[in-house]
């Protein structure tokens, strides 16, 4: 790419509306699917709110965030059925009126056909004044954008395809990489040397997420930076530390390159 | 049950603190296991945050969602590395101090044995001043209580364990049913028979979830009431309205009881 790329890391909140997820009922995948798109771009998610669909909690959360994070992206609420209330949660948000969009109402003409379309399909090009659309290959019924926020559809297939219409438009952040080594080390054997390494890479992300695969504790640690060389170097005194127990550090995701970690 | 049993839904948010969830390097699990737990209980979701581990981000959610919610239960964050800060976001969001606690000391003494234990085992001691104690059976190091707020570990097992341990101490609602019937058609075609439904059951929560199973569309509608003749009423005139379409509505699971759906 000759893009110019930026130095920075841009920040996204996601919101999730709806109470299937809130219910347990359904488990989030979107979150986990959206974040590794945007890492690749060096956008950071910054925080997710999973709401019901109350009008309060939605304007609550749009207004919070908006102004929180470079971006926003909503999934959920926006089909036909009365319990889809986010379009005129996000026009309440922005305090402008909704309005029967043209543009809108003719992907859906196309997707239905003209004589077809019913009255809950028109529904859905009932969306905010000044709102640029998403379109959705999918099943029709565009998404929108109101300055950095982006509301998508809940469903795993229409969100992700509805992402791929945006993720261009998105700013170019510096890509944040990240290894992952694992041990079968405590937290607490390991805890002073990693805070040791802490402060000597106050610029490397260092994470320690204790785990049991198989009834066996382990741990996974996590270094994350934009820069190459200082990862690399965080990295192989990180498995210097797990050798030093008598552990053996597995390479479970290596993202930084051009160096042999000798694992 | 002889327990006098309440007819008001409680209300309890969760945050769920650290990157690894943001990062999308892990799914989160436990928000659909707590709220199974709860809804058995009367006990609703009614937000959940996930936030990293940024001690202003921690300290704001807490605050507030404490005062928003009956319960808040915190996830991650207690462990003894570096990362884990959750307990010095407690104290200062009761702005109250942090101390050695001495059961929860004897706790870690009992686990590890008194000579074993090691400097950053005895952090996982130091909590807010007043907190009440949740015995961790799983790996020795205590969750806490702070008035409405219960700290609790991140990893799946050790969360459940200490789940299990406070789940006694909570009120008791009015369970939630609900009823979730499946059928192929789409929100368009009933979501003006869905809409009248809801009017004419204003004290029942409908929700039409679109899935696509297989590649095919369909819709998964949920009726969630405290009321179980109510529910089954409801229910039934849903089945009528996807037959009314000439769909097969599906059972995918019935909570009501007492009477036979026909389906």
């Amino acid at each position: 790419m000759t893009e110019k790329k930026n130095t920075e890391i841009y920040s996204a909140a996601i919101i999730i509306i709806g109470n299937e997820i809130l219910s347990g009922r359904v488990r989030d995948n979107n979150t986990a699917w959206i974040a590794e798109k945007l890492i690749e771009r060096g956008i950071k998610i910054s925080e997710v709110r999973i709401i019901p669909d109350v009008k309060e909690e939605i304007i609550g959360a749009i207004n919070d965030l908006r102004v929180k994070a470079d971006y926003v992206f909503t999934t959920g609420g926006i089909g036909p059925t009365h319990d889809d209330i986010t379009a005129g949660c996000v026009a309440e948000a922005f305090d402008v009126e909704l309005e029967a969009n043209k543009e809108a109402m003719a992907m859906l003409e196309e997707y239905y056909g003209p004589a077809n379309i019913s009255e809950s399909q028109k529904k859905m090009a009932i969306i905010p004044k000044g709102a640029g659309l998403i379109e959705n290959v999918i099943s029709g019924a565009p998404g929108f954008i109101m300055e950095n926020v982006f509301v998508m559809a809940g469903v795993p297939r229409i969100m992700q395809s509805m992402f791929s219409e945006i993720i261009e438009m998105l700013k170019i952040g510096q890509p944040l990489l990240s290894n992952t080594i694992a041990c079968t080390l405590q937290e607490s054997d390991i805890s002073q040397d990693l805070e040791k390494l802490q402060n000597n890479y106050s610029d490397i992300e260092i994470g320690s997420y204790p785990h049991y695969r198989g009834g066996v504790p382990g741990l996974s640690l996590v270094l994350r930076s934009t820069d190459n060389e200082r990862l690399n170097a965080a990295t192989r005194e990180l498995i210097s530390i797990i050798r030093a127990f008598g552990a053996v550090p597995k390479a479970v995701s290596i993202k930084s390159t051009g160096e042999e970690l000798g694992i």
